[in-house]
């Protein structure tokens, strides 16, 4: 950690500082320069947090060289963690995998149907929102538990693993017991109690970014589930807000490389929220292949017009069959299977 | 509710949709125009969803005409709601209120030592972190139940209400007998489960602005407590995420009188989340003032480089002090008291 | 265009309004809601500005159904623009261009060498700044027209057509001589008068995204240029403006399918400035191809530490190479040739 | 200047690496960390690039300690420039200055009444757009030379002096003879060319902020026009574009206290471009002053409905009129005259 000093810090406060520092066990190295007084810490800085020490009204700036995060960084942990959802591997060199259902469950034979059709079209994993986030209190707010137990239901006809949104620690039960792959969406991805509780779980996550979250805050929220103990974390990309209005999120895809270079997790994208229009979906898709995604999660549909949610971002099954088929051309082009 | 079809939409698809919103209720205007044909729905929109209609692959755009929140808005509710915190009260011609106090609380001297403080100062509620939302799981987390009970004694002490954060509905009990003022954080605005739990409080909320959160989104949060039962909402704006770098957020000062035309609940500013940096609270503050806020919630220690957080944005009790005095003068330029 | 009048405006303002589009050759039907009045517009809105209608104090939103653009508009022009760059031809299903090059031209042997490394790896043009837009007035500003004079060396070892940036309509008669491909940098794309300058060039124009450019202003530029005659506009996105900081600019690839959707052009995508770093462009890269690009721009620099400008976004020759043997894959895995 | 390098850098690399930075005159300091290795610049940095360094493929990172810009900073210039614009003060503690007037030129008639209304309102300057930057080809773009001498004619009538937007380095001898205090527009932040040109003025310069400039760009403009010979800069907050809908820009008051702290420049706000609604203006500008801003320019025009450009954010004279007497007050409460 790099600490900038205001040219006229008195010698005593400066001594203070260093005296503090050397007091957790750093070792502080000083540069002298023509405007400014520098420090370098050498040690472990990670339980240092850079807005504290801003406080000190000597201080101009400060600078992390290390990264913030211990668990999930790829510096202590070079190879590629591989998660296992219900069989179905995720991550380093497996077969890229597809996730696609509808953004609701609307009732047993919908998810069922839609299940099938997912399943015969050659997706590895059904979706299906059972807890719904929605922005406003009149709009319909998820099947509850039933859409949970009609997610069971389709997985015990197709064998597709289910993952669901939780949005609430008093549930974790009926998701430790039900859903393979736990989803916690971009509006939570701050929530720390929520993230701390899934950090209890025996089952692995799926940790959408924030729709304003830096990278590093999302790699930070990793880092609190698998500091409680989960080590299973899949980061998914769904989106950023920026000024654009044609789309409903801008699709940021630097994150996959970026994501490999800092951590080990595997990155799955979900272009149906990053752009919330269907008519986008296979070119971005076939882009996040291309640029390295270890899966794609996808809104599904058979009647998108009357769907209870997100009808607009939703595939029909007949263009996600021809999705998949592109996406495995692809894949191949990079040397990856799908 | 304005829809706009694509000129190549045939007959029968036109007149299914015509009649499924008639089948709820609405009237159905239609203009046809050179290129594209323009529906007008006249009736109840507000459980109509823009993005499910756009979902029929004939609809080019949707447009909401009225305000999708009804409780909170001042079309149907002209005049002021004033929310009463423990006898202090807040919003329309009232006084102006200052809320001050540390961003945690760190133990029981801290706290009543910095509550008779800014007390002294003249400020009208204790705020106080109990459990904190941190960017690290490595961070300090707030000292949890022993902080409220910290903050009890902080206002038998001063007589000053409190204001805390409450980030997981499993506290509700706990801040139901402890506390006055329930804090909604930025993270946890679209936290609907928290938002319906906090619906249900006999408690008034206060709600801060999520980072990249639409003032529209913003209300329908407000809107989500004020429809499961809470009428007593008070709006926080906490600056929003932008692009620019030498301040933590960027203070969005429009929200005052845009809040105030299209609501009727009271608007309170916090400069110290919004700048992230002491030097800044001052001026931001007697801007908030002059553009015509409710209220103001400052972060104040009196050892700010010894804080357990964010100390880099908050004042000195002196300086504290010097802020109010400042404020009373602005508060009368405007033609209000503080 | 739909206008939206406040439910509360007096019949007479009504009329008038009624009126003045009346006179404009505007057909008005109107529509009556519960809470407001609605108009729709008729005819050629395409001189009507939003701004100046909401000027009026009854009106409450002003909503454009139609496009502002014409000519750059797919819809009055369905078949794809094809621009022909000395020989090369660029859009619809031509085979994807690619353009690489150092940064800034730092001297004959430099371009020149780098000029046949590229065209060895594959490149079809090769591009080079001689004018150079730089944040600071004390940084390296290009080496002006000696810098072109050297890209036409460049361009008679080679063969490959040369594309430069141009900052001034001063400098039109140097780069409509020597010049294969003028470039309008993303700082300059709303500089109006040099947008109508380039309009009257004969020679293809590569117009980069502005870096808070909404897709609508940005088809408006090229729309500018066309409008004054020149219809040989190559849109070019080079990563949006966002809060995210591990990246320069935050690479917005919808863009590519919605481009081609709203308008005939040509779309080049440019990893480079997108992503700041030359260990992302490869995936960037290939991920633009994927989504349906039609030519890549590409910083290549023999040796990138020396660079006089941008050197860490710079690929050396041997990853370029690479680059563009996978991006001949990608290409052939969704039916285009590179 | 700090620069961190992989900690696998190899020694030879280092080595080479020092002896560059040597050779330009810095003393290298070096800070062996655990995981990385960082060097210390003492010396003048202020040309070197970050983003040059970083193109050593050893580097990871690059941190700025001293600002890039001189002859802007206040560290080398503590007391306050004042810019004398024909006769009136503006900066330090000089009576705050109104500029008022209509966006666009609309004839001689228009300029000279609107002149005579600000004039009796209490304003000190005159502006009015003469050339226009408008994102559409077909809106009006401005009554051009004529435009500048009527309000020649109108500063002829009042004796305010006259402010304008200059698009185009080609029209400098105009500026020169006609206009007081010459306008760089938010497009044209960034284009180096004009900035030139206007540091070869004799006249001073109004630098708007670009619509997502940070703060360090916005001076570096600065810089360019004074490091050409013009140290007579007015800085002008107008907005920065953010996520938000409800306004046209998002207005950024925390840049009051920041310029002030890092330049010696004065500082104006302009409420009408950065909110887009003229009953947003009143607030915002009471905002502004209370902030610390040593100016408004507010666009005030007659018949805002029938306002040939930007009627929406006009106000009328008499709004205008309440404006200033509001703003009368505040800035007394601040200690400073209006």
């Amino acid at each position: 950690m790099i600490i900038t000093l205001k040219k006229n810090a008195p010698a005593a406060e400066v001594e203070k500082l260093t005296k503090s520092f050397e007091e957790k066990g750093l070792q502080v190295n000083e540069i002298k320069g023509q405007d400014f007084n520098v420090f370098g810490l050498v040690g472990d800085t990670s339980r240092l947090y850079e807005r504290d020490i801003l406080a000190n009204m000597w201080v101009e700036n400060v600078q992390r060289v290390s990264a913030p995060y211990k668990l999930a960084n790829r510096m202590f942990h070079p190879e590629d963690t591989i998660v296992d959802v219900a069989g179905i591997k995720v991550g380093g060199h497996e077969k890229i995998v597809i996730i696609g259902g509808p953004c609701s469950v609307e009732g047993e034979d919908q998810i069922c149907r839609i299940a099938q059709e997912v399943s015969e079209c050659g997706a590895d994993m059904l979706r299906g929102g059972a807890y719904k986030p929605r922005t406003s209190p009149y709009a319909f707010q998820g099947l509850g538990y039933e859409g949970i137990l009609d997610l069971v239901k389709a997985r015990e006809l197709t064998g597709l693993p289910v993952v669901s949104e939780l949005m609430s620690a008093d549930k974790i039960d009926e998701f430790a017991e039900h859903v393979d792959l736990v989803q916690i969406g971009a509006r939570n991805m701050q929530n720390f109690d929520l993230l701390k509780a899934v950090g209890h779980m025996n089952k692995p996550v799926l940790l959408k970014r924030g729709m304003s979250a830096t990278i590093e805050e999302w790699i930070m929220s990793a880092e609190y589930i698998m500091a409680n103990g989960n080590p299973n974390v899949i980061l998914c990309e769904r989106g950023i807000r920026t000024f654009e209005k044609y789309t409903r999120n801008t699709m940021d895809l630097a994150v996959i490389p970026i994501i490999k270079e800092r951590t080990h997790l595997p990155i799955v994208i979900d272009p149906s929220h990053a752009s919330g229009d269907w008519k986008l979906i296979e070119p971005l898709s076939l882009a996040a292949i291309a640029a390295g995604a270890d899966g794609l999660i996808i809104e599904v549909h058979d009647h998108p017009s009357a769907a209870w949610s997100d009808g607009a971002q939703s595939l029909k099954p007949e263009n996600f069959q021809t999705l998949i088929q592109k996406a495995k051309l692809v894949a191949q082009a990079i040397g990856r299977e799908l």
